[in-house]
């Protein structure tokens, strides 16, 4: 029994309970996970899900406070956006790239609109990681240097180019590509330059990264590769002044600003981009590229891509952008972002995540954490929130793998499908969550928090 | 009016010529396209599309011999992969890979099955690119050494060490990895070691290969990462015994080998993976890694991944698989790889492409031969065929990008989608293809190098 089964949560569809048996034995007998050791796995196993809500095949549901990989923006199977991948399934499901599909001209021009003025073009991909790939293949050919600049504290995917990238430690069983250099960005909670407010870890952040500039030298870096929220790191908006100091250094030096949008894009922080949002960059400094995935149509089909300022597009009017992939711009994939990107604007899905950070889920999380003395940070915005726990409050020293587990197991047995990360909870439900299906999270929260502080 | 307007094709659905018009306009206008100067493009619009055939806006009926990109195995709509990827899509869309989904497994299963004794379980990835990027991460991390053996001759996708593994032109701007050497394979049309039979070019080829592996240093090469055919690099099966010296001086070395099936797998050959193919590899020397996409589902959902040997698999037990993205294992992608297989299995789609390689493929392509000088050779099996272009027969070189171009114009005009590289044609229709069809294409073809030949 747990503290929060008086809530009100759908009840699980129709299933039949051999199937769950059948796709856990099927799954360790035959499918190969990423960044695991495979012995020890248990995967949890889904059979349905509908908006905020996942179903197993043993009837239980599950409150989805993970977004799946912080990706489920719309909430699951939202029926606009399955109605238009099954219409596109029986009309045109693949088409090589170099054919033109109305449905692949459609979500490019959604997309370059929601971008907003400075953006013209896309260039589709099949997820987050060959995103980064291309934007920097982009920034490389135009720029005619090669150096790219990201944080340490960042994920920007596993490919060759994209894992190099990285700045954690899954970059380094990966590190094939050369010409990567990484500093650090701004974090006022766990600061790099012992700051002590936002407005100070602003200026140091900028000082330190114009010398690691000038250090490697101008001449030779290609582009500045930034998560406008690093999310998978640990949720920490940059302080306001932050991207516009990086959009002046970037002028300054003649360097391509790309911003990883992949996790914080449409609709996670409130805004259709996160550089977009006012609380992170008041005054709107704009990139020269963007990378997307996961969002734009909540990975109901594999796609990512690229979206293009007007400069960086002319310059291969004439000559030849080498990168390509077989599903460049698939139909079905085109057609679910078409009907997603629609449905979260007529819908206000996107101001409903504002709203929801604003009014329920901040003020929320801020509660709790008065209320538990492991919850060392609360910070976000939108739906796209971080508890970063600790031992000790003023030293900040993280919490162990061990206490993260235990959370992880209390959350579940609570019916909540958590996100964790190092020593942090990731609050991250999909954009459509409602104030209710909050308050039976923070319940549940709150529970296992105390749960976890009694043993 | 064309020499082929009397063949028997279905009249195009209906659709709204605007529709056409729209489709055209929004591509040029906001879509980047890859391998390409953006500036002269002309996109086909392609608007709906049935087996074999392609229909556009205007009511116009293409009978494709492209495959697209050379995946469309099952052929455009198949009703049965449809429909599953229309019940999937309502049912749960997409879901973390952490988690279990009855459905990937039943895909990894049908997978391992197909390629038969010496695999046992599948990691999935978005695409062709990352299939071999992962199967990569797998040799380094279960050798302990570095470098990658691949051929000159070949193309294995687009991402960072995927590009700096292919072997033509596409990898110069993007020779981001280390480690990648570059060997010539066996090609006895055009051979680099002065052979004039297969059986001299196998056993030079092989000489050639162990070489470069004495010269590079065993103890430093982690894959021989080969093609089973190679594909886009001009179709040319190794000959028999080729692919078993692979293994022995794999054994040998103590190198893994990785199969790249993307194009060649799933039917293409006229056998599930081309390295099963009797003519292929008479003792069945088996790989240790396949890497597969495009055919595996015909690319309805972008999907591709590995299929892994046991020791491979065995090697990341107790230890962390550093490789992961956020679609691996997605559950639309693995709903059409389960209808597909099922469907090709059931009505025999593979073996149609073993006959119609031999029966009409085969034969109809070399009596074409026979009357157009410009056909230097044909080469192929199943429905993988190519067409080598030459200006003189003796010397064999090759015709000029303007007799190609000129050579696809004609194709598109006698209403059949080509696909050409570089000097080639390549006769690429999907595993479904009819005799009827076969026919129709080899009139046209027929035709077209009439009517280039005439100018």
């Amino acid at each position: 029994m747990t503290d929060t089964l008086n809530r009100s949560t759908p009840a699980a569809p129709a299933h039949d309970p051999a199937d769950g048996v059948r796709a856990y034995e099927l799954d360790r007998q035959y499918v190969f996970h990423s960044w695991s050791a495979q012995g020890a796995l248990k995967p949890f196993v889904a059979a349905s899900a509908q908006g905020s809500y996942v179903y197993t095949y043993d009837g239980e549901t599950y409150l989805d406070f993970s977004s799946q990989l912080v990706n489920t923006n719309i909430g699951h199977s939202h029926p606009k956006v399955v109605a238009a991948i099954q219409q596109q399934a029986a009309q045109l499901a693949t088409v090589a790239p170099s054919h033109a599909a109305l449905v692949r001209g459609e979500a490019a021009k959604r997309i370059v609109e929601k971008a907003g003025p400075g953006f013209s073009q896309v260039f589709f991909t099949n997820g987050g990681a060959d995103a980064i790939e291309n934007a920097i293949r982009m920034a490389r050919l135009t720029t005619h240097k090669h150096k790219v600049l990201s944080t340490y504290r960042s994920y920007h995917g596993n490919t060759g180019a994209a894992i190099a990238a990285t700045g954690d430690w899954r970059r380094m069983p990966n590190e094939y590509a050369y010409g990567h250099v990484h500093f650090f960005g701004p974090f006022t909670y766990r600061s790099e330059f012992f700051s002590e407010t936002p407005e100070q870890e602003c200026a140091r952040a900028l000082r330190h990264l114009e010398r690691t500039i000038v250090a490697e030298g101008p001449g030779t870096i290609a582009a500045i590769l930034l998560e406008s929220v690093p999310g998978t790191a640990g949720i920490f908006a940059p302080p306001p002044g932050y991207l516009e100091g990086v959009r002046a250094l970037a002028d300054k030096y003649g360097i391509v600003w790309i911003a990883d949008e992949v996790m914080a894009g449409f609709g996670r922080t409130g805004d259709w981009f996160a550089w977009q949002n006012p609380t992170i960059n008041p005054n709107r400094a704009t990139p020269d590229l963007i990378a997307f995935a996961k969002g734009v149509n909540s990975g109901y089909v594999p796609v990512g891509g690229v979206v293009i300022s007007p400069t960086i597009a002319e310059a291969f009017a004439d000559k030849v952008f080498p990168g390509g992939l077989t599903y460049s711009g698939h139909p079905l994939a085109a057609a679910s972002i078409v009907a997603s990107i629609d449905a979260m604007t007529d819908e206000g899905i996107v101001e409903n995540a504002r709203m929801i950070g604003e009014q329920h889920l901040g003020p929320g999380l801020r509660a709790l954490a008065e209320k538990h003395e492991m919850i060392g940070d609360v910070r976000g915005l939108g739906v796209f929130w971080a508890l970063d726990l600790v031992t000790d409050r003023a030293t900040r020293e993280p919490v162990s793998v061990d206490v993260v587990n235990r959370l992880k197991a209390e959350l579940m047995a609570r019916k909540v499908l958590p996100f964790a990360a190092e020593n942090r909870i990731h609050v991250v439900p999909p954009c459509i969550v409602t104030p209710d299906q909050v308050a039976d999270a923070l319940q549940a929260y709150d529970g296992a928090f105390s749960a976890v502080a009694q043993k």
